[in-house]
């Protein structure tokens, strides 16, 4: 379980694979077809039986889309991605274009002067229904000459050793770390439902169901679910599609009578005759078995998957469970900073050194239950690849004066962290300063944020990171924060703060905060803290306000820092969580690692500017 | 065309009203009907002949809807006008709702358990196709028995001496003035028509016209425009309806053999015979002229009116134009200052003396052409009321420790003007000096803005003007900023400073930065400088960078600012302000407020704060 570092791709051998599968593109009399990132659970990571974008491209990124037509092979891959995926996959094959959904259809619709139409295959399980939706609205709305047809995997028939997805067991989540039972969160969604006129609704989010039903599995690295789909119905039976073997009596007991567990293969049959109307979120959806739906001919009520807005508003119980794993994840990332700080400087560690310590670290609290993703450690320039993940190719030994950028997280049964530290080492030039010290002014901004409840949301407040890197032109190219599980997805939503999330903030959302600056081919900056959006109780308020509370516990680096640009109010925010980072942890960290964070906590030695 | 004081309604005749306007509904054997605060151009603005909403009930702000039923009589208004309603309406007969969507379908809709479905008329003039559109939509969605009527203006029928929709000459604006030419506009915007594949567009706002046509008029107060219709077609061909007599010979040699004038009688003739697709903007058409086009058979195209985004986006020789009049209203406004600084104390003045005063000042200039809006000068309590109009009876003298808001403008040949600044006698309280300081730090911060060009828009950045205020758990009911026009409305779109625009920022864009402060029934604070969007050229920006550049001259309240919460850059950013105000407008001053301005822009004495 531990973190590997091989390639898992071969690049060398893309051009073979592109040869097949053109092959049999050929053989389905189609002009194309789409290789996406993917899996039939649309989610962020995917298992080895489906990463099959690595294994055409060699670009192991988790999000991204591969378009093969007789000549050309684009992949599109977003702004996180447009550096890896130049340096993973070969540039005589592989044309990368940063992701844009304008950019995908000039690249379907491009030749279409033929007057015979071009047809593009895609495995419609793997995309979701409003997106190949959007795709042919689009492309009939330029009065493209183009077809999207589905059709099986063609990818599949030319990996012949493609792994099966793996099954292990679906375990009950205790109701004392869930917070509520399982019944009480299945009537509230069904009241959902029946508020919105529906009898039943898809649910097609495997962290969907794990909080509905009270459960966690493995079937997917990192994230601790069951890669399953269930129907919830208005009186808030489920019926859960999985195979029945990796549900044993006691998860049975703990099911009960209320939910229905069915063979995988049934499920085309249960949607055929599912009464309605139907509850489907399109966005998360796949293809394959929206058409199913509407092929049952029952009336398809278009919304979210209303289990993501109750899943994102943690209870109590759930809040509790996440302090103390950030308290312990924090003790162990503490007692990595505090050996990181004490190799000797003859002996060069690489950036793989620093990944199997940290992780060891989080293993030691004998609580980590996996890591959350997995960790990024780019030194040097490595640091500029926003989602890096190091392999023995990549594999950087840390020069004295590398800016290292490292972003990790554990799974924990009581909660998920995620933190992000940039370090140095030896003498960190201006340039580097000035970026951290920016980065970390945005990053005490939005921790300091109070607001009006009711509306705000993510896309108004994104900014208020940018700003000090705005002021003197730079900025970063993803969004602030993303929302944060309780021992499930990583990344998790409705809300995020991103200029694209219009989902109000509400008390209980757990959100990240981490803005950064990348220099291409130099460094990497990046500061990350979880938080949780609670109500702020001050008399002062003439209404009802929200504030962040951090959660997340790591010392920031001082070498890193030019107090002569913080303002009074920052210093006071940076020495009081230093303060509380370090009486928080040092009771429970080794000797050595407690004088360390008491050095590494030391309150801000303030620069006096230059007067006015 | 002094600003006037005399109430423009009665409050006291509401009831017989009322009764009368019940008659008619009962006459037409409909349930109710609807009396928006709107002319057929729907714009913010309406003259004397469509203030009906205020001669039913009073309110006589510019925005708000009554809903009249058999039993019941709301009366809808925004966050700006609560307060102002409630003191306007008479509240025996009129209950005062804040808008709200929700609330309206729940006032249409409710007691519809009856059989027969509600019947509510209104007037199809008087509403934009969209806003039908949404309400018949909600109503259907929630299955609600009531039904929207269009038919006569019921308000017209009992308004016996209703006035006359006074029209005046349209004249020619010069295009040293407008810096491109006609002729070059509506080229530019019939290509937009042909990229959109559209052969005719709609054209039903006022500005549109008088931004293509480079013409202005006087049809309404404060806004220079001509009430008008027109169309364009995809060869920069314009047809115009309005009375013939408003266009004298040079007005139609300037207009040249492309325009074509026609009566406006004939428009619906001519838009049931115009070839399609035709763009029309379902936001700002009335219902009427949107029916007109369905029924000739011809596809409809629902765009934003194409001159919109053109118009807001000015051009170097407006912004200069805009620029010499910020420097004009600036003198204007300083003189304005320096006499009050100078009134004796015991001399006592009113609000009605203030806003006298102000507009003499401006007259004083010999370019004035109108104030831009009745000018807002709400001392004390009336402060508080954010788009307070003083009249005769609400007049109020100002006391010694009064707090005044003052929000005017000016139109001028060369440009349009808008500022806000709040002034106090005596001595503030600390808690005035403190909401002041905090506005004013929102407004320095939305002034020093710089941001990535291309896809930021006034939703991404409303906040900031907001932050200082939410950390006191403090807010402001109204956007941050709205677009400018040039010599044209003073609320001109598609851009704005509020959570709900998604225009993105321009070069050449102007807008407001007003945030402010409002307690109830004790005073209002706001402070209002126009912005001007350009490219920030920075050698270091490593990207297209935007940023403001502030048109407004006038100084800022040194009595309200306390210096202590200012940090470094908000004081410099103060200084250098005050410092350009001084040098552009002293040379012009009279030697007595060259003296004031020196004093009134001198710079901030920074109170060292307490110690960390």
């Amino acid at each position: 379980m531990f973190q590997n570092f091989t390639p898992n791709a071969a690049p060398e051998v893309g051009g073979e694979r592109l040869d097949m599968l053109r092959r049999e593109i050929r053989k389905e009399e189609l002009d194309g077809f789409l290789v996406p990132s993917a899996d039939p659970w649309l989610g962020s990571g995917q298992g080895p039986a489906d990463r099959r974008l690595a294994w055409m491209t060699g670009f192991t990124g988790s999000a991204g889309l591969l378009i093969v037509l007789g000549e050309t092979a684009q992949l599109f891959v977003d702004g996180r991605y447009t550096v890896q995926a130049g340096l993973e996959a070969d540039s005589n094959l592989f044309t990368v274009v940063s992701h844009d959904f304008d950019r995908i259809i000039a690249c379907l619709a491009a030749g279409d002067d033929r007057g015979t139409a071009r047809l593009i295959g895609y495995d419609p399980w793997l995309h979701s229904r409003s997106w190949i939706e959007n795709l042919v609205e689009k492309i009939t709305s330029l009065a493209r000459n183009c077809c999207l047809c589905p059709c099986d995997n063609l990818v599949d028939r030319i990996w012949t050793d493609r792994p099966v997805r793996p099954r292990y067991p679906m375990r009950p989540y205790p109701v004392n770390r869930a917070g509520r039972s399982s019944w009480d969160k299945r009537n509230s969604i069904a009241e959902k439902l029946r508020v919105k006129g529906c009898r039943n609704a898809l649910v097609t989010r495997p962290d969907s169901i794990a909080w509905l039903l009270n459960t966690r599995g493995s079937d997917i690295e990192r994230t601790p679910v069951t890669l399953a789909f269930a129907v919830i119905g208005e009186n808030g039976a489920v019926d859960l599609f999985m195979q029945e073997e990796v549900a044993d009596e006691s998860l049975k007991a703990h099911l009960g009578s209320e939910v229905t567990i069915h063979p995988p293969a049934s499920l085309d049959g249960f949607l055929e005759s599912l009464p309605g109307p139907v509850m489907v979120d399109p966005a998360r959806t796949p293809d394959r078995l929206f058409r199913r739906v509407i092929d049952s001919g029952a009336t398809v009520v278009r919304a979210r998957d209303p289990i993501v807005l109750a899943k994102a508003v943690k209870n109590e119980t759930e809040l509790k469970g996440i302090e103390a794993a950030h308290r312990r994840d924090g003790i162990a990332f503490a007692e990595f900073l505090s050996w990181l700080a004490d190799v000797p400087r003859d002996q060069t560690l690489s950036e793989i050194d620093l990944v199997r310590k940290l992780e060891s670290c989080r293993r030691a609290t004998g609580e980590l239950k996996d890591i959350a993703f997995d960790t990024i450690c780019g030194s040097g320039p490595n640091g500029a690849i926003i989602h890096y993940r190091v392999t023995e190719s990549s594999n950087r030994r840390l020069n004295d004066n590398d800016v290292v950028v490292i972003d990790s997280g554990g799974q924990y049964e009581d909660g998920t962290t995620d933190i992000t530290r940039t370090l140095v080492f030896g003498t960190p030039s201006e340039h580097v300063i000035l970026a951290y010290t920016l980065v970390l002014k945005g990053m005490i901004a939005m921790s300091r944020l109070r607001w009006p409840g009711g509306g705000i949301a993510g896309c108004h407040i994104d900014a208020i990171a940018r700003v000090p890197l705005w002021g003197s032109g730079m900025d970063y190219g993803h969004g602030t924060g993303h929302g944060v599980g309780a021992y499930l997805d990583v990344h998790e939503g409705p809300h995020a703060i991103s200029r694209r999330s219009d989902v109000p903030l509400e008390a209980g959302m757990i959100v990240s905060n981490e803005p950064g600056f990348y220099r291409k081919n130099r460094f990497g900056i990046r500061i990350e803290n979880l938080l949780a959006v609670r109500r702020w109780e001050s008399g002062s308020a003439e209404r009802e306000m929200l504030e962040f509370r951090t959660l997340t516990l790591a010392p920031l680096e001082h070498r890193l820092i030019d107090s002569s640009l913080l303002d009074r109010d920052e210093i006071e925010w940076l020495d009081s969580y230093h303060e509380t980072v370090f009486e928080t942890l040092s009771p429970h960290c080794t000797p050595k690692t407690a004088a360390w964070l008491d050095c590494a906590c030391r309150k801000i030695t303030r620069v006096e500017p230059a007067a006015i």
